[in-house]
């Protein structure tokens, strides 16, 4: 990568954020009658219709707006999204009774799922802390800090450590197998670390960076391979488990059609990896923490992508694959690519290895070319290894905006970092 | 033991405890002045004048007039005594700041050590809990489980399972080594799990019993060996650490001049163990769970005291001893006595070993021959081998009535079961 590629490349994100990726949102989150977002749009960026307002979509878009806006976006409009998902969240989505916020709400605002799952309460700690960060409306904070204190009171789990993730309305732990109340899974405690980051940053509370330390701990040496490969489910005793398929899911992974994989217990996903990679060298910087102690997990997550997860004929980064082998799923997944393309960069910066900025360029160009659906703004969902579209719907419950316009706006303050920070020939 | 014994026995525990040990305490007890209760009394049961009132003692208080009240004691009187502790426990001890109970005040009701030792937190649960349970005043049950939800928010420990035990006033953790914030002990989570079994057994509350779950597991495979005998410390990752003397304490333990053990990693006590078990089997039957599982330890337990702590010449159990081996400090300290008593009676009702029933009768005539200070009412805090009192007064802060009027509250109870179930020859 020359100098002159890292500004090109900077160039082109800054003209996709604000000429196809905010405007899509922009155009199309708000829904004036029923308040909250929209987030459900076809290939062709129209309302798809279903009646469904999920908790992840709902939270997601407000980090994501509130985060546009803290990083200099949108001109105002993006604070004022934000504050109206807030809103909605607030008025809707809190359960008054019980507190903590419902899976899925409808169009309208009903409830419809009221479980209380942990990957969705995690994200609205996130949403709500970044929102009072972003605009100063102690609203956000408020909300979150009694959430937070909820997840502890109700999901922590006292006996090997870490968190239960799936609870009926009142706190009540979900049945075993595949409603999930016997499992804990790198996602779900990944995605917490990312959440009390985001809280500990707004708060500077003790026990916010406390609760941090003990669930950074709680990965590096229970979820994640010395190596650096993420196990992706555990028994609550924290064995490595057999990874099934959940009754309440919030991605559209794939499983056989009897819920199970293929390789169920020698299964690790790159762009995870590499997002706990990013985010675990986030978490530290908030707690001024030092890193050496977690170079090797860290590098060892790039390592194994870079060997393993990008595909070096067409670009991009693979699903998913052995811990020590080829990659066995070669689709490639939105995401996954908004990850490891934050990640390498983020690697970059803290060990000036020049792989990593390769590995970025490889990602970069697949994502311009094949990933990114400029006729409407947003990625395709998933395409196959060559870059055809296999799923193509622009927004459902599981997509949205986060990983898009987070690895975006991160992307170009990394590469403005990369930028000042030496001369690339 | 012969049926004529045990009626005998019983008769003796009757007498001693209406006769003696209550009047004891029903004579002494209040603070008409400042509230609360005064628990310093010398040998000759004379208010020995300390300034202080202590959280286990004011609490361990309301817990023996309330668990003394619900099996028919007192006549009211004792009722009425857990009413006065509560409301001073309400408005002396706890604080309304940042929740929790103040670990010492002053006679007059005024906080002098502020911090929030989680050891006085638990009995703190155990003592609100009993109170409601035995008078009906919810006054109890709301503190104590306002003061759990603080606990699961501020000393949980996620990590590893398990609870920090030593906090600032404002639930920071205390520091490293005798300030005891990098510890997890055997004590305090076996005290956890019995004001767990309490709290439960008066909510009938999910969340309650769970948390009683996963107290009793990480006790089990942790904190106990296979054979049933207990690890006195833990590093917060649960690897058992060399038994050192804290800054703050609630006994008198014997340590040597600079802190340690001579056996501080070999080290285990004989009525620690045996109140784990005999409370043990009281959480199993409030969770109305099965024992079979838990019969492993629980034997352990007993026939470890057995082998190497009862005193097979002169009767009592001896203070403590390496887990394989012959008890290294032979003084018979009144707790030890107390617990193993009740927990021999357990283990036969359970298991209709009559060789528990032996143990029971060395212990009882111990206790009454050389124990109890039958001119006060009350036991002697610590004797020698051969009986002689080494310390003389009759209640301080860590003595007080607990482990006493339990003990044979609990014992008269016990040997009726005995006596009903089976024609003893």
């Amino acid at each position: 990568m020359t100098r002159a590629d890292c500004i090109r490349y900077r160039d082109e994100l800054r003209s996709h954020l604000t000429e196809e990726l905010l405007p899509f949102w922009l155009d199309r989150l708000l829904d004036t009658k029923h308040g909250g977002f929209i987030t459900h749009f076809d290939e062709h960026g129209n309302d798809s219709g279903e009646d469904e307002k999920s908790l992840i979509a709902q939270t997601r878009t407000v980090f994501t707006m509130s985060y546009a806006h803290r990083h200099g976006y949108g001109g105002g409009r993006c604070s004022e999204y934000a504050e109206h998902g807030v809103r909605f969240l607030l008025e809707h989505a809190h359960d008054a009774q019980y507190g903590g916020f419902y899976w899925m709400l409808d169009r309208e605002g009903r409830p419809v799922v009221t479980k209380k799952i942990l990957y969705g309460q995690s994200f609205a700690i996130y949403a709500l802390a970044e929102y009072t960060r972003a605009t100063g409306d102690a609203r956000g904070l408020e909300a979150a800090e009694e959430l937070f204190e909820l997840i502890q009171i109700y999901c922590s789990e006292t006996a090997y450590g870490g968190y239960l993730e799936m609870f009926e309305r009142d706190w009540r732990p979900c049945g075993p197998g595949a409603e999930g109340g016997d499992r804990k899974t790198l996602d779900v405690h990944m995605h917490l670390m990312e959440a009390f980051t985001a809280l500990y940053a707004t708060s500077s509370a003790e026990l916010h960076s406390r609760k941090l330390r003990e669930i950074i701990t709680l990965l590096v040496t229970k979820m994640f391979t010395p190596q650096g490969t993420g196990i992706p489910q555990f028994n609550v005793d924290l064995r490595p488990a057999p990874q099934i398929k959940f009754d309440i899911v919030w991605g559209w992974d794939r499983f056989a059609e009897d819920g199970a994989k293929a390789n169920p217990l020698d299964n690790t996903s790159y762009g995870h990896n590499v997002e706990f990679a990013w985010l675990l060298q986030e978490a530290l910087g908030e707690l001024r923490e030092d890193i050496d102690s977690y170079k090797a997990v860290i590098r060892g997550a790039l390592e194994h992508a870079i060997r393993f997860g990008i595909d070096q004929s067409h670009g991009g980064v693979y699903v998913e694959g052995p811990h020590n082998g080829p990659a066995t799923d070669l689709s490639k997944e939105f995401w996954q690519q908004a990850e490891v393309m934050t990640g390498m960069l983020a690697g970059y910066l803290e060990f000036g290895d020049r792989r990593y900025l390769e590995a970025y360029a490889a990602l970069h160009g697949f994502v311009m070319e094949r990933m990114i659906h400029h006729s409407t703004g947003e990625w395709w969902p998933l395409l196959n290894r060559n870059g055809e579209p296999v799923w193509r719907h622009m927004s459902h419950s599981w997509k949205v905006n986060y990983h898009t316009v987070r690895a975006v706006v991160n992307c170009i303050e990394r590469l403005t970092a990369v930028l000042d920070r030496e001369a690339l020939e």
